[in-house]
């Protein structure tokens, strides 16, 4: 017999397969082959085939746009939407439309083209995460935008197209319809509640403890217990906090210890499959959310979306979550 | 610069690409590989490797659950659902669980290992229509249901592990989350204006023109203004008509038509693309809705869901609709 869970914010019902439960070499995965360092547009010497650094971090100095950078952030060539135009919305009928208005920027993570995020050293992943920090910031400012998402392909399953380590961030003019609805969904908590309902959800798999894959005194990981993927993990503050880029900085060093480690265990027990992440986060905005947390969702990617999936919105789990937290932990 | 255009039912946003639109020879396929007929429990002979038949067509006559079969209806051997049970539904802290309990069935399109669905006979293609009404109709009287999901998976990229043409059907105890946002979406504008939405889209659609696939006295094919992904398809009746279950039998023949052109021009176009299917219909219950319209939704896998999509409910569609029904109706 199956399990079927109930998400409590998007009641988004999870099929999660108790009997005959895959263990992590059930999933047969293709492995990817690294893109050519030589044709890799992030790879250092190869800085004049982006547009122009909107963030760099280069310890020796050197040319803007040369060599010597350890971190670069720069608008992608290929933009989802452009950062040029006015929004210039209008009606077709029964449809709505507007310009494809937005920034779309890329953070190359390191000039090392073979490595993945866990693998750098814990200063390498504090640049990154403050890379995040400081690209949001700056994006912020544009009156056009709603939201700043940042998110990683990673692997060619997950949609990357280029191995070297980068993540990507996209400033929209409107709020996500996914985002909206974990707005509207705790929101309708913290009405009933008085309490944001992630802090009750970290607490309960706190406390709960099959689910959880790492914590220390500022954050923790757990296999959510409504996990839509196998292995998918999320890493959220304990205490409650709205909006990742107003994270404090004595508490970054705790956010990079918990995602090196979760994302290290991800690779060893799965045999560095290919995942997403995602920063889920508040809405850019001047009040400060009292129902809404951010997080940050790692969805490795072990099995296909199929025709179930996209008729329902639910999901088909072949691994419940007290038992990938228990491989993440390494007690298998 | 880009094009967003919004769904009015789920108020989702779609990125239509219009400058460097993707053509079909820009896409990059996985061939599937045939599964092995000697091992493929769908093919003739193998009638044992199946759970017994609900449904069958076996013109000459013959043994139940013995060759000799058209079309065959079986419980899925590896059920998302079992049929057994109650659904003892309860709480666990801040979230609802209940007993996977459901059914789960494939529909074997044909005895044929390598057809795919459009390339079967007109009359065989009836038979597979009228044994999805058929097995709808028969799981509209188990009173723990509430929804009946048809979809197909074809091709692996498509979440599809069995080569063998087949449909699957899974009844649920709930409405699934994505169903319930087209009911909520077409209920607000049915108290608006009094009118189907989704008959306004296809009229819209019918006379706007260049997103149309094909048309008869019956359905319209079109790949929706706001196409999520890449020659995505729309099959829905020209006239009201909420439940595809209550399809009357005099139109099934023009339906049979239109998925056989359709699927035919996609298998052309795109070079046998993997792609999933899905019937949206009414939940069952007893009154009909005069807001929502029942449609088929074909869906080529072309491209990877990623970060973006998961992060936002968007999606980014490399394919203008307006080029990519250009290219299925035979025009570029």
């Amino acid at each position: 017999m199956s399990e079927l869970r109930r998400d409590p914010i998007g009641g988004r019902w999870v099929v999660v397969q108790t009997d005959n439960p895959k263990k992590p070499s059930d999933f047969i995965q293709d492995k990817d082959v690294l893109t050519d360092p030589a044709k890799c547009p992030f790879c250092p010497g190869h800085e004049s085939q982006t547009p122009p650094e909107t963030l760099v971090n280069r310890p020796n100095g050197g040319n803007a746009n040369g060599p010597g950078w350890t971190l670069r952030a720069v608008p992608n060539k290929f933009p989802a939407l452009k950062i040029e135009g006015n929004i210039d919305r209008q009606g077709s009928g029964v449809f709505d439309m507007m310009n494809g208005v937005g920034a779309h920027e890329v953070i190359i993570e390191t000039p090392d083209h073979t490595k993945e995020l866990s693998q750098l050293e814990l200063p390498e992943i504090e640049a990154v995460i403050s890379a995040y920090k400081a690209r949001c910031l700056d994006l912020r400012k544009d009156k056009r935008f709603k939201y700043v998402l940042i998110f990683k392909n990673h692997g060619k399953s997950a949609g990357a197209s280029l191995s070297h380590p980068h993540t990507q961030l996209i400033a929209l003019p409107m709020i996500p319809k996914n985002v909206h609805e974990e707005l509207v969904g705790a929101q309708h908590h913290y009405e009933y509640k008085d309490r944001c309902i992630y802090c009750d959800m970290v607490r309960q798999e706190e406390k709960y403890e099959k689910n959880m894959v790492a914590s220390n005194k500022t954050y923790s990981a757990y296999c959510p217990y409504v996990s839509r993927f196998a292995f998918e993990t999320w890493i959220a503050p304990r205490a409650h906090f709205a909006a990742f880029d107003h994270i404090k900085p004595d508490t970054i060093p705790d956010l990079v210890a918990i995602m090196k480690d979760v994302l290290s265990k991800i690779r060893v027990t799965l045999n560095a499959p290919a995942y997403n992440f995602i920063i889920h986060t508040s809405p850019i905005e001047d009040k400060i959310r009292e129902e809404y947390h951010w997080h940050i969702e790692i969805m490795p990617k072990l099995t296909k979306v199929a025709g179930f999936e996209w008729g329902t919105g639910f999901y088909v789990n072949p691994t419940p979550p007290e038992l990938a937290a228990k491989y993440l932990r390494g007690g298998m």
